[in-house]
């Protein structure tokens, strides 16, 4: 099997697998419990808390567990913006945001809020003239994904903060880095950003694991959105998932250990295989295909009569043992148009005739070379 | 080790353990993808929603995948009462509820809501008449839990949902049955329930399991509260923690595989370690201490000077390696007065004095008679 379908969920890594065993059925004891039992739950999430907060260079009582990124996203939005309902009543966001980001911010518009979509240049990439221009006296919260799922797209989000902080400091500045987290060294003190949404499963972290960076100056003002007994300082409630965090921390510690050798890996697989695509007739590749684009997506789009994403999809499966996407895998097999794939003014044609390949560190060249020969055995059948 | 916390947490069943590692290693398709790996994630979920909506006798589509009991409790309360709010303007719950239950309640206290907290007798017991009285043509949701986490008393929820239903069908009825589900048969369509919530790792599941059962009739009014690409057909987003679930399906089969002769088993044990305790000066059991109570939970008050709950509980633990709770442990160690024990009417001296043995199927009677041991040796020293 070739799966290159990392970009919808990873495998789980046999270290944070062993250290969820561990919580599972060993050290399984409930943090809020007093005893010692208890106490050795609490150890795993300060384990992890410092884990994730020393890679990201911020307090780790700023670093809030959550059940994924789409709870995180929800937090985030919900929750920051009825932080700042008094200041204002404007949005901003992009078009190309994933769903778990865009149906909370179209939730909020329902309730009246005022919302601003930016829009991309071909690549996908929003354009910080449009940005300035977009922010009002009245904005008080900007969410803008650092790596788009579909495409890759890398957002100037360090740009962005800077600019919006400029504008004004009392604006939060959200950033959605499910897929860009275990690719790149973000700095969220560095980059003005003020919340941070992050997902483990997509890092060989568990499914059911995410985490939220909050800046600490929003505490007091942040409205969470699980109520209970008070876990995660009041932020989040509900028995913390110990086995979860603990094996979150373990795929972290994974991914930022070797995070340059596997960036450059990634990055090496992508040039091969968009190099080994395009020279396949009917295929063209969306957004950047050089390294203003994330290592870990190969979005391509075939033309052809025969070309459906399922039917390509499909047929690499079948024949040849290789995994991919056809759209985000994200949106719960609503096959709805790509918001991003129209942002870059793909001909309607393509919309469905377009694949998604993404990579983890532990793919190979071997298995880049296997799917590009697939691939043009594949599309010359197909496009006829 | 004698682990008497299983009202806070279990242990992790091998067979809940074995699928997940299965799901998160082998079978780790993200369900929202369209190749065999996908399809092999979403029969996961297919066969726990059977399994579960096969033991409490609903559709298998009126059950939805959560994080757990927390996220389950907020669902239930804040997405019930948004779907009715234009009915009316109160809600009646019981002053003994668990923080998942009242914290919600709180907020949407704070948002204008009306709240009746009904009371309970010494025993920890409502009054069905008291329920009765409570009802008014505004009332548009009742909260109830089934079991007690603190000291097991068993509600009559089937009597309350058939009263609660009498006065006006559209009231919408939750029980909380995080304690109850696993040792009682649970039948929602004949208890008049429309919501009912559940935790997994209450019953050997993995933590971060959960689900909520909700009657169809509710399903286009129901308010999801975590929004994004439309999973469990659009009332929980975020991709699907199948290792989670599919362990959940697993520790529930287990669960009602043996359930009479499990808890025939637990109610022995209960009933052997309250007459143990009963006969140590200073010791008083709270609630029902026959089968009016639910049969894994005992709470024990010791009068005395040196008793408080943690002394008490270190002592167990240090010198004879038994594992119990200071109140409820779900309330992540912040150490607040239960209001289960001032309801019941336990005198003040004796609410910082109090702790609680909780069972599960795979603890013995001899773990009981050493704890008895183990009481009758210490309680006289601490007494003192």
């Amino acid at each position: 099997m070739i799966y290159f379908d990392n970009s919808a969920t990873t495998r789980c890594s046999d270290g944070a697998m062993k250290i969820m065993q561990e919580c599972l059925q060993e050290n399984f004891g409930n943090p809020s419990s007093l005893h010692s039992m208890g106490a050795k739950g609490k150890d795993y999430l300060k384990e992890a808390r410092e884990i994730i907060s020393g890679v990201l260079k911020v307090q780790p009582k700023e670093i809030y567990f959550t059940s994924g990124g789409t709870e995180s996203n929800n937090l985030a939005i919900k929750g920051g913006v009825e932080a700042k309902k008094r200041r204002g009543n404007h949005i901003i966001t992009t078009k190309i945001e994933h769903a778990s980001v865009l149906n909370p911010i179209k939730y909020l518009e329902k309730q009246g809020f005022e919302i601003t979509y930016l829009g991309t240049d071909e690549y996908g990439v929003i354009d910080l003239e449009e940005l300035k221009s977009a922010l009002r006296e009245d904005t008080i919260f900007v969410s803008i994904m650092m790596v788009n799922n579909e495409i890759g797209a890398l957002q100037p989000v360090a740009e962005a903060g800077k600019l919006i902080k400029a504008f004004n400091k009392e604006i939060i500045f959200h950033v959605d880095a499910i897929q860009a987290f275990g690719k790149f060294k973000i700095l969220p003190k560095k980059m003005d950003i003020d919340i941070l949404t992050v997902s483990g499963h997509k890092i060989h972290g568990p499914k059911g694991s995410g985490f939220i960076y909050i800046n600490e100056a929003l505490y007091n003002i942040m409205v969470p959105q699980i109520l209970g007994g008070g876990h995660e300082r009041g932020m989040r409630s509900g028995t913390e998932n110990v086995p979860a965090i603990a094996a979150l921390g373990v795929a972290v510690k994974e991914a930022y250990d070797n995070l340059d050798s596997n960036r450059q890996h990634m990055y090496a697989m992508r040039h091969r295989l968009i190099e080994g695509l395009s020279a396949i007739d009917g295929v063209t590749i969306n957004g950047h295909v050089d390294e203003n684009s994330a290592p870990q997506i190969v979005s391509a789009s075939i033309k052809g009569n025969r070309t459906r994403a399922q039917v390509i999809l499909n047929a690499l499966q079948d024949n040849y043992g290789v995994f991919v996407s056809a759209g985000s895998a994200c949106s719960s097999n609503k096959p709805a148009i790509s918001e991003t794939l129209k942002s870059i003014g793909l001909e309607k044609d393509l919309l469905e005739r377009t694949i998604r390949f993404s990579f983890c560190p532990e793919n190979t060249m071997e298995e880049v070379e296997a799917t590009i020969k697939a691939m043009e055995e594949l599309v010359p059948l197909m496009v006829l």
